[in-house]
């Protein structure tokens, strides 16, 4: 059962049918990540969009305004306004999936510096009203003249579109680097996404 | 069983017994969320610390340099440098709880929006090498005057100490939203920190 924390608070200022997140969630069926299909299918009818993990619960893609090559989005399936409106269960696959495409992004891109955000409500500088995390790899200062110490971390201001080729790469490559990570975890008998915790409350 | 899933990184930049967040949480045994002590206890030998929850895995507190009314930390019981460092338990046990907070943090400070940030090394603004989130509540811009709109995320030139009476009274608040936030939802039957996920991959 999904309910709101708050239902004095304004309705999301987006349909769910004009929603560009439905749009990507809706266009890729879910897919067993540790196994991921290949060659990918790019669906006809989708918004542009390199998708790296789908699951009943939750998809996660390329930012196409990326702040950071690989710059990733991750949300919820159904459409979730902001954080307090997804269930439990989803709020903690969220949880362990942040972990596991931190892991896959720091192996893909080599770089071993991210930030995680998550925006809720205009105050807070959320664009899409589909509750997303923002993981956003942060090269080191002086690897890199476009980075400023006290980046802006909104706005778009400084944002490049994403490359169509190089994207569909790195696409690829997290979707193995995904892979292989649950492979590993399996062995070790680590889990991201499936298991209940070690420990109650 | 915990592992780093890259041994190159270089290893922490502070030791475990000299980690703040590691003392926090020495000093806070785990308390039952839905019924917290009241009065709390203020153990003598602690950092100064609010704290308003404690699990076996987590422990979330106020920030003592707080970017806004409300600004929260929460971590992991263990000292875990990044992300990338909790197990997958602990991950999705971090979801959850974000979840919660954040419900918790709207009804107590009566702000609709907020930021979820989570800082990875140091080129991502990592201050204390204990992972951590951000849930740092964003009044409108018009209710601020201190707000500007391409705030800086990280840095300490515009936070202001914690009052002391101030962050007892709001500790004590969250700890109450927190209790009546499970109450509801084991009537719902929905859950924040401890079922198994509805559906797995």
């Amino acid at each position: 059962m999904h309910t709101s924390f708050d239902p004095s608070l304004p309705p999301p200022t987006i349909r769910e049918e004009d929603c560009p997140f439905c749009a990507i969630a809706a266009a890729h069926p879910p897919f067993d990540p540790i196994d991921p299909p290949h060659p990918f299918p790019s669906p006809p009818s989708a918004p542009t969009s390199y998708v790296v993990l789908s699951t009943p619960a939750l998809i996660a893609f390329l930012d196409i305004l990326p702040l950071s090559h690989g710059h990733l989005l991750l949300c919820t399936r159904a459409h979730r306004p902001k954080l307090t409106d997804v269930t439990g269960p989803e709020a903690r696959d969220l949880g362990g999936c942040i972990r596991l495409l931190s892991a896959a992004l720091v192996r893909a891109t080599g770089i071993a510096d991210w930030n995680v955000v998550q925006n809720n409500g205009a105050a807070a500088a959320q664009v899409v009203p589909h509750m997303h995390y923002h993981l956003i790899p942060r090269p080191e200062i002086r690897a890199s003249g476009r980075y400023r110490e006290s980046f802006t971390m909104f706005g778009r201001g400084q944002r490049e579109e994403l490359d169509e080729d190089e994207a569909e790469q790195l696409a690829e490559e997290l979707r193995q680097q995904i892979a292989d990570i649950l492979r590993e975890e399996q062995e070790d008998g680590e889990s991201f996404l499936n298991k209940p915790p070690k420990q109650k409350l």
